[in-house]
């Protein structure tokens, strides 16, 4: 029951809230002043570390509101992403190490189940909340327990298809499940898709909004009368059944619909999940409504540009800046402009991350040849795949890590009728804070086997620009793998060439061994080099450019002329590109060559800065001349 | 227009249709004989080659009718799956070839780009047809053609989140689509999900069929009438919005929504096609019953049955009968029960095949803990990291190449938290008849570089056994990799035993050379290793057992002691178990040694008997005897 009376007079503040159960003593007004001091400590610790700020600002009272009502950690929250825990990490036990929030060996960005017990599910990727809570909801019922199960999922996370094959098991299943559609109205950036604008025009709707509002009165009022409220509920959902609403689509789905409610307002969300807890059975989607960034003027102004941010000026939201040179991605959509302005057939697919990935121009000055997809990375891939049946240049940009989604579709829809489609992987290799979750250090192993695919890594932002183009003008599928972040400040050649398919290139010879590094890997070789040189080790170093397919002659060549080499790659060591060279040299027969393969040993990398990364993982230029030594000993 | 009489007198039979075109100068009636004769070569062909003879019985009026209205192959018919292909086959040219259906080096079961023209897009697995048809209108758009896309699409497919991505975004992006949702009320088994019963609930409400007969009748009044049929149609369509029908679920996607229909009535079919190719525009979805297995009264009585075949006796419907060993499956689907009935949290969850992957009696004995999940392997496996979280021991058994669409689940929700999740890779290696669209070839490839996996490879079904009690015991994420078809005909030990992770066997002593053969290569190793010995050279035989972690002490021992090395696996080649024999020798700087990798060379694998197969890719018996032959020289 609700505490509606502060009975003690000293004001509580979020410094006093040790656990969750210290929220459960409290006056609506009470958590008012937790929200406003969740939202202060967010906005000033986020503006030092950089973090997802906008997201976490949207549900401070809705993380206030589920800890307050249900009983966590018994009851599970699973949060849909991850990256608007903030609030909650605050409220469970991690204040005094808010501080290091994504910093190296701090607090993640994520739910992390080693942080905390409150962490039911550890995530990171969208849309696996739905699935992971549905599973914890029959596992309850397999042991008889009777803790309740809390999925919080925003509706740009509902574009993927994974939600929805959760939603339709859970349907079937008829657990007890209680999803949160979190509706901001947007995802990273704008929202896409059917059931975006779907869920958008019934809000717009005013007939519908009296409606929502008349149950929502209703709902106070029989706060705790059970059965009537249901049937109140259940009759009033009828009377706008005529019209198209959110309801319409998750009832089909056999869910129970609730709202939508404003996820901002206290005293209307506890008491709504106080009922839910206590009187609803089955599966039950509550649709709230919040506004990301809620709280701080800059983020509410423009919370597409406080999606994830780094420092800021907390007082004006400017960002604090950084000097850093021209990235990968800003030459890649540069890139992919200039391509396009030449080869109309050339079309560009982003799957909700058109910013992120550096489309942003590239949908402005060409908007019927842009797709944005949602977040459907299955989808992205064999829509392009449909693009480049009927002669269409697509390029799907989509970051490493999230290219993992799409294995299937690369294979069966791309690779396998070998059409030609151009896989542009950014964030290969760390990307830094993000973390485990993030880090693109998989996609040299789970692509570089498909028959079909030609496979790229520029060693700079200039060699991007041509095997764009050499990508784009391929008769099959073409995948180039570039780092996050800057790339070596090299001047662009304002003109594009085809690169020549499975040629490398020597970019400096040396008797005693061969460093061949792989992407971004190429000029912290070629320090290496330098410096081994100082040591009287002779280097040459290779930059293979092609992944797949691979350079044989040259590499076998100076493998032969050196008998040693050290490969380099921003990636897994296993089954990597180390271990294709290896394939390499044992298939030509070059069995005397000693090797010794550099590449992320076999564990989840940390979150971290990438430079602290590299070095931990012996890929930076210190690491490599080690390396070189140690083999020369051999 | 539809030709309503025949003015010839001469009977036309399918020999007579070289192409579509000609089907387009016949009478319904004539259509109808057309349709007898398809169903007749069919069930003939399929009773001596095996394939899928139900779905592709359901489909015959569909086929024709498609045919008949669309100007293919200028309209692109997209099958889903593509299993149901082969009236389509037989109308568009491949007549003389039918009989080499499925057989090495004949017609492949699936669409192919090089078989037809006509065949508009490459399927396999489920679920991409609208994803790639959304493609193909829009660059349809792009290119000012005129031509018509169509998606045909089972219901069973409609569980996969990839549709319902792709149907998100042609909600959104409004363009000319027709997608045929072929209803037969189920996938390859029974259907799962809300959806699914929620379209049959549809079905089975009188009023609403009343209803529905009502706007089907007016559809053929109105033939031709344009404008007229479609206002009747939408204000029928909206007399009924009060109950529960598809066209919600399909109009909230902003689908127009027009069915349900028989698939099997061509009087119906051919006018509504016509209507809709002429008077329709934007994303349209064609709800269309049929009956799986329709006009062979065996597989009408069971369809499940004659979902996928071997030969048959066509009188009866008999299998005939071939005496092979017990399968992989079968002791997959034994043990697991086995070791259910001891271990109370051992749960099971399949991907839509309960049967194929031998889950049919854990379902039975343990209903409670049996979760068919869809076609969604995504959700699948993170749905069993919420059940790992809860305290449950989930199996997750699909085949290699459908795992191939949850590989980032694997990572970021099994591997990354560690959850005690156990991966049942069923069809690991080539799989026969299916191609390549469903060889498990790439299975080691793309799992063993993840880290806290372990991923075992039983040598025979008796230690697959063994490796199932073992991966369910473990603290964390298991994998198992098995064949398809019979297993070694070894007996079976009654009590299951955990193996220690991490070691291998040595099976045989030998100081010339090392054949390292992985799961079901292990025993034509053996072989091999005998028919060595009759020619002088000794081979040591290890079966690793685990892929990871591997052995690398009793690996590097042999290695060291015999100098040579040659891996055997039903696996690409590259990144594949010899890499990672090759990273290991290079870690333990065994540079001497000499190696030989056997595996699928760098490109997709032909359909034809998996001994076949093993043969030409060199991963039989006398290859490996010549393999380590050829090594003994160098």
């Amino acid at each position: 029951m609700l505490t509606t009376e502060n009975t003690d007079s000293i004001v509580t503040r979020l410094v006093d809230i040790k656990s969750p159960e210290d929220l459960r003593k409290l006056s609506i007004p009470e958590l008012e002043t937790i929200a406003d001091d969740l939202r202060e400590t967010i906005i000033n610790t986020v503006s030092k570390t950089g973090g997802h700020l906008a997201p976490s600002l949207g549900v401070v009272e809705l993380t206030l509101a589920l800890h307050y009502v249900f009983n966590t950690p018994n009851d599970k929250l699973v949060w849909d992403v991850g990256h608007q825990t903030y609030a909650h990490k605050l409220l469970t036990g991690r204040q005094d190490k808010f501080s290091t929030l994504r910093q190296y060996k701090g607090l993640s960005g994520f739910p992390k189940f080693k942080e905390s017990e409150y962490d039911a599910f550890e995530t990171g990727h969208s849309s696996t909340s739905i699935s992971a809570a549905l599973g914890m909801a029959c596992a309850k019922d397999l042991k008889k327990d009777s803790n309740k199960v809390v999925a919080i999922i925003g509706d740009g996370s509902m574009t993927a298809g994974i939600a929805f094959e959760a939603l339709n098991q859970a349907g079937h299943l008829d657990k007890d499940l209680i999803v949160i559609l979190n509706d901001n109205e947007m995802s990273i950036s704008e929202n896409v898709g059917a059931m975006s604008s779907f869920l958008s025009r019934q809000l717009t709707s005013k007939t519908v909004r009296r409606l929502r509002k008349h149950i929502s009165t209703r709902l106070k009022d029989l706060h705790g009368v059970g059965d009537r409220f249901l049937n109140v509920l259940k009759k009033s959902e009828e009377n706008i059944k005529s019209f198209f609403t959110p309801a319409m689509l998750f009832e089909a789905l056999k869910f129970y619909y609730i709202g939508p409610i404003s996820g901002h307002q206290l005293e209307d969300l506890i008491p709504t999940l106080e009922n839910i807890r206590d009187n609803v059975d089955g599966p039950v989607l509550v649709h709230v409504i919040t506004q990301k960034g809620r709280g701080y003027g800059p983020a509410e102004a423009n919370p597409g540009n406080y999606h994830g941010v780094g420092p800021f000026d907390v007082l004006t939201g400017v960002p604090i800046p950084s000097s850093s040179p021209i990235s990968y991605t800003e030459v890649f959509g540069k890139s992919i402009c200039t391509i396009a302005r030449n080869n109309p057939d050339v079309v560009a697919i982003s799957a909700a991350m058109p910013a992120g990935t550096g489309l942003t121009n590239f949908s402005k000055e060409f908007p019927d040849r842009f797709f944005d997809v949602g977040i459907a990375e299955q989808h992205g891939v064999t829509f392009a795949a449909g693009l480049a049946v009927e002669g269409k240049r697509p390029v799907v940009a989509i970051y490493s890590s999230f290219f993992q989604r799409a294995l299937d579709q690369i294979i069966h829809d791309v690779c396998i009728p070998s059409l030609p489609v151009t896989l542009a992987i950014d964030r290969g290799g760390v990307v830094g804070d993000d973390g485990p979750t993030h880090h693109g250090v998989f996609d040299i192993s789970f692509l570089r086997f498909i028959p079909n695919l030609t496979y790229m890594a520029p060693k700079d932002e200039n060699e991007l620009q041509h095997m764009l183009h050499t990508a784009i003008s391929l008769p099959g599928p073409a995948a180039i793998r570039y780092p996050r972040g800057a790339g070596e400040n090299v001047p662009l050649d304002p003109d594009f060439v085809n690169l020549e398919v499975g040629k490398g290139e020597l970019l400096r010879q040396g008797e005693d061994i061969l460093l061949l590094p792989v992407g971004n890997r190429v000029y912290p070789a070629i320090k290496a080099a330098e410096g081994l040189e100082k040591l009287g080790i002779n280097a040459a170093v290779i930059n293979p450019r092609f992944i797949k397919p691979l350079d044989d002659e040259l590499i076998c060549e100076w493998a032969r002329k050196t008998g040693r080499v050290v490969t380099i790659e921003d990636n897994a060591e296993h089954g990597g590109f180390g271990s294709l060279v290896l394939e390499l040299l044992s298939k030509n027969k070059l069995f005397a060559v000693k090797t010794h393969l550099l590449g992320y040993p076999d564990h989840f990398i940390e979150h971290g800065p990438q430079k602290t990364l590299w070095k931990n993982s012996k890929l930076d230029s210190p690491s490599i001349i080690n390396a070189a030594m140690e083999l020369m000993k051999d």
